[in-house]
């Protein structure tokens, strides 16, 4: 029978939920709007980017722009992703708000003028900015605090990408290496749904990702083709060893920028010439902005390298080379989204040399290269279960798994602590 | 470029990665031949059950004469899946390779005289049983040791329900509440999977379960139906309660049994006499054995819960009280498949009670009371996933973190430690 001590717990409890839906609602339909926001933003610059050739003569202008306006105004707001994992694992300063606006605009800068970069970051750091300017505005405990944090970026990442439990386990997973620790993984659920359902509310549509090989098309072994799983786990340790590459590169050349140009808004323009100069030099424009999709007929792009019997052995390179150079430099935007297209160019490219379909492999690439590089193994096969359906579950989570372990303990984001050594 | 240390540090790398294939690879076929055995066997002994009524008859005397043997000759076997969850948490004593048979053949023996109990506890202590044994003759490290007894887990759980993704997670979610460490990731994966390939190859399959409502069914605001989804929250509090209460009678009785029968083989024959006079007092043998499927037309049975249009509000009751008799009197078997039947009948009781179609509140309480139980809220959402479709991955993921949330501390695992505690 419940007595009272029991009665007046429960009751805490239910005080408890209701306060926490009381502070997550909002903030994430804030989030979720923020992002349906930047999205409209991204499309329009890049329609422009399009439609105005001439823009990416900007880059070097928009680039030395950007980051002296965030040397000048911006505070703190320029660790950007790694500032939000660290005051989950250690709160110092605070998220400061003024992240949210100013990586917004950035971002979409960098798209209009050019620049390699993606969405991710964008959104998680608007997440974080808005759960840390509601947590201070509310003086909340440093407890509550991280919750918050770890929603903020479950709302950015899943109202961003349309896929909301990947965004609620991305929370948990990115801030440790080797262990997730389930602290708000309802909340985390919670806030990645009103997000991504406020994007939709707002009309704000996501690619639909979808491909076509399904695995009744091969012959198999009691329903499992083991020859075809094998070249998938090879790949997997090509997609990890890319991702590990991606994650050294950008923190070299970081490095090198910061040895040889100490003024910082320089960087972008000298990155910007080269990036023009790049472009000159292939003459194309397909690695410049995200690279979702087209307007210049037969470039690469990630919606195509689903499409099946395609050959391409090159395009992951270049964007990889691309991207470095962009986000090194200072450029603001995310590296997921970039990441997809090298993973999914990377694995058109082992489809091909391996002699399997290359859309299977383009989506295993997708989310394994994106594993690899943030260390996010379980994010990752979701996501892939969520963007690609339930059916390639077993190849995704051979690619992801196999990525992860063959990436080693470098990360895009610097502030991820080891938790559990990789062995 | 690289030099002489790291291409010796990649050759140790692909050696180990060599090392642990060779034993993985036969370690896993040998615990997916002994599972099918096992399927094999359980389902030959539930078809008998049905020819044969008299069996159930006999229900004291298997009890007692499987109580007695582990007694006198099983050495620790009889510690279960708490001794495997220990040994990787502490190595002690291992685990003996006589568990192995001692498990399958009192499980079997459990369901042919109809004593409510599942399968996993059996598949896992098969497959720690076996990596144990395997471990100790190769004198493996202590942490070598470890990493083979979770992949022995996933290897029997993957293996026996057909879902390797989740019997991959579930290996390593299941040793503590609250965090998933990646000690085991790739080769808990590599276990599961040829686990489940080899039960396939014996030739014996799965129940294929598969709910007919689809999300488009119903009017939706933007796709989302949020006032679905917010019964699925309610109901998802109610699994997890009810989880609490099952983990909390079994331990609650299995206390009384020692308490007042002192002398443990005689125990399963006081409960076999109350199961007995419970089949006659209710006028049925719906509630004996695994009730995944039965031979008597109108039983409530797990598939038939998955059907769309049930009404049933007392079958997940009944079940509750037959399987904890059933197992807290030292019947052997597992706890899963009566939770799945638990979960869904719960299901069907509260979708009709919402106004939810029946056979998604049934897919979702099938994994929600599971995830309640053992605390392994992902794995169940990934099972949810092999097992139903990613359709409804959002309403499964509500499901089963709320009914984690819900459900406390206890756990049908008492040797699972809380590594971070809900709040």
């Amino acid at each position: 029978m419940p007595n009272h001590a029991m009665l007046r717990r429960q009751w805490r409890k239910a005080r408890r939920t209701a306060f926490w839906l009381a502070l997550l609602l909002p903030l994430a339909m804030a989030i979720g709007s923020a992002v349906a926001l930047f999205l409209w933003a991204l499309e329009r610059a890049t329609q422009a980017r399009f439609d105005l050739p001439w823009l990416i003569w900007l880059m070097p202008v928009a680039g030395f722009a950007m980051v002296w306006a965030y040397q000048r105004f911006g505070g703190t707001s320029g660790a950007g992703n790694n500032l939000i994992v660290d005051e989950i694992h250690q709160p110092g300063g605070g998220v400061p708000l003024r992240m949210a606006p100013f990586i917004l605009v950035s971002t979409v800068l960098t798209h209009l003028v050019g620049g390699s970069a993606g969405r991710e970051g964008t959104a998680v750091q608007i997440g974080g900015a808005l759960a840390g300017g509601l947590g201070r505005r509310l003086a909340l405990d440093p407890a509550s605090l991280r919750i918050l944090l770890i929603c903020g970026i479950a709302a950015g990442f899943g109202a961003v990408f349309g896929t909301p439990l990947a965004g609620a386990i991305f929370a948990l997973e990115v801030l440790m290496i080797g262990r997730i620790q389930y602290d708000a993984l309802l909340p985390a659920l919670v806030a990645a749904l009103v997000g991504d359902w406020t994007v939709l509310a707002w009309g704000v549509g996501h690619v639909h990702y979808q491909i076509s090989f399904i695995p009744t098309d091969v012959a198999g072994w009691f329903g499992v083709d083991l020859l075809l799983l094998a070249k998938v786990a090879v790949a997997g340790l090509v997609f990890g060893l890319c991702a590990r590459a991606f994650a050294e590169a950008s923190h070299g050349l970081t490095a090198l920028w910061t040895r040889f140009v100490p003024y910082a808004p320089l960087r972008p323009v000298i990155a910007g010439v080269l990036i023009l100069a790049l472009v000159h030099a292939l003459d194309t424009r397909a690695y410049l902005g995200l690279g979702v999709w087209s307007a210049i007929p037969g470039d690469p792009t990630l919606s195509g390298f689903l499409q099946p019997g395609q050959a391409d052995y090159t395009s992951w390179f270049w964007k990889f080379l691309f991207t470095v150079i962009t986000l090194s430099a200072g450029f603001k935007g995310g590296e997921v989204t970039p990441l997809f297209f090298i993973g999914a160019g990377l694995g058109v490219a082992l489809g091909s040399l391996m002699g399997v379909p290359t859309d299977l492999m383009a989506a295993i690439g997708f989310v394994a290269v994106f594993a690899g590089a943030t260390n996010t193994p379980l994010a990752c096969v979701v996501m892939g279960i969520e963007l690609f359906g339930a059916t390639h579950a077993v190849p995704l989570a051979i690619g992801c798994f196999t990525a992860y372990a063959a990436s080693g303990h470098g990360s895009i984001y610097g502030a991820q602590r080891v938790a559990v050594p990789k062995t």
